[in-house]
């Protein structure tokens, strides 16, 4: 094996993007609500300029939530995935009224091995369902909140964690299991974009990144 | 008067601003915590890759707030500033306990009446006193918070709002008081940065944005 493959995505590959794919979310999801996991602020911060007026001529409010992996533990099963996640930030003590009854779509950059998108889903839908028990029982139904999950890249690979059916999953691209350089991590962003146009007129970006 | 005059920012200008602001906050401030107010979480994204080397070799955490601005009141004086911000997600319960003795920089996308960022610092530094109150007296010094500011731009007109003397204060760029159009805003990026060399090609850029 040689060096890792890298892929360099422009700020404004990550735009468009965005851009595509906030067309089919608001056709289908329409959220009224987002949360950000760290890296998905930005995502976020772009998706919103595209759905604030097909939905509710309103910008959607953007919430953070600051999650960090622990390395990866061999023989690690399903069941230990929570454990490996560690909260740095979450909604506030009132997170499960903030959510009840919203249309709320969790963003990241990239689902990696899906374990945060796991822990995040689960940890959410934990804190609707405490909210959710305070109400009468025919109450319930129509204050169930509704999740689904936007990344900007899916690396297609076996992951380790998996999203409930009812949450509906956008990927802005799949792509093969590479390195994807993002421009906010470049430390020369002209070289960068010189990268990106090298693989664009390679065809290495059109053989690695496939739409969803 | 006519239209509001109008300011086109590519992302790779946003980009490299903050490198260059970087470079003067890693020689003087050396933040370890950043504090991301809603728009300043990508720039607080972007200059975490300038400073993660040249301080700790890790990763600056980057935490966000959310806070909204009321509309203005006429008559409104000094002391009812804080009144007109309104707090949509904050640091958690241990607030406190997570800035003590820490350098924090307080990161937003634009400086305009300066209420926010009044807000954000009056607020966070009652945090930190609330916490450092439960310290012995002989330990306060030594774990007191260090906060500073940064915004990508700052617009030079009268501000409603002002800042506490020991606090550096950071900006990428002063602007005239212009209209500030930003590529995470634009429903088609491929015109606004042509706007945007337009705007470069005649003198407009270099004209209203001063470094700072």
């Amino acid at each position: 094996m040689g060096e890792p493959e890298h892929l360099h995505l422009t700020y404004n590959d990550v735009h468009k993007n965005i851009e595509r794919t906030a067309a089919r979310i608001a056709a289908e999801f329409k959220p009224d609500l987002f949360i950000a996991i760290g890296g998905g602020f930005f995502p976020a911060r772009v998706m919103r300029t595209f759905l604030k007026d097909s939905i509710t001529k309103r910008n959607i409010p953007i919430y953070a939530i600051g999650l960090s992996l622990y390395e990866e533990l061999p023989g690690t099963t399903a069941e230990q995935i929570g454990s490996q996640v560690i909260r740095t930030q979450w909604l506030g003590p009132e997170s499960g009224k903030t959510l009840l009854g919203r249309r709320v779509l969790i963003v990241d950059e990239v689902d990696d091995s899906r374990k945060t998108l796991h822990y995040a889903v689960s940890e959410l839908q934990a804190d609707v369902e405490r909210e959710l028990a305070k109400l009468p029982e025919a109450e319930r139904d129509a204050a169930r909140t509704k999740f689904a999950v936007f990344v900007v890249h899916n690396k297609l690979k076996p992951k380790l964690g998996s999203l409930p059916d009812d949450v509906p999953y956008y990927a802005g691209e799949n792509t093969e299991d590479l390195w994807l350089d993002y421009p906010w991590e470049a430390s020369n962003i002209d070289e960068h974009d010189a990268l990106a146009a090298e693989e664009k007129a390679s065809g290495k970006h059109a053989d690695t990144v496939k739409s969803a």
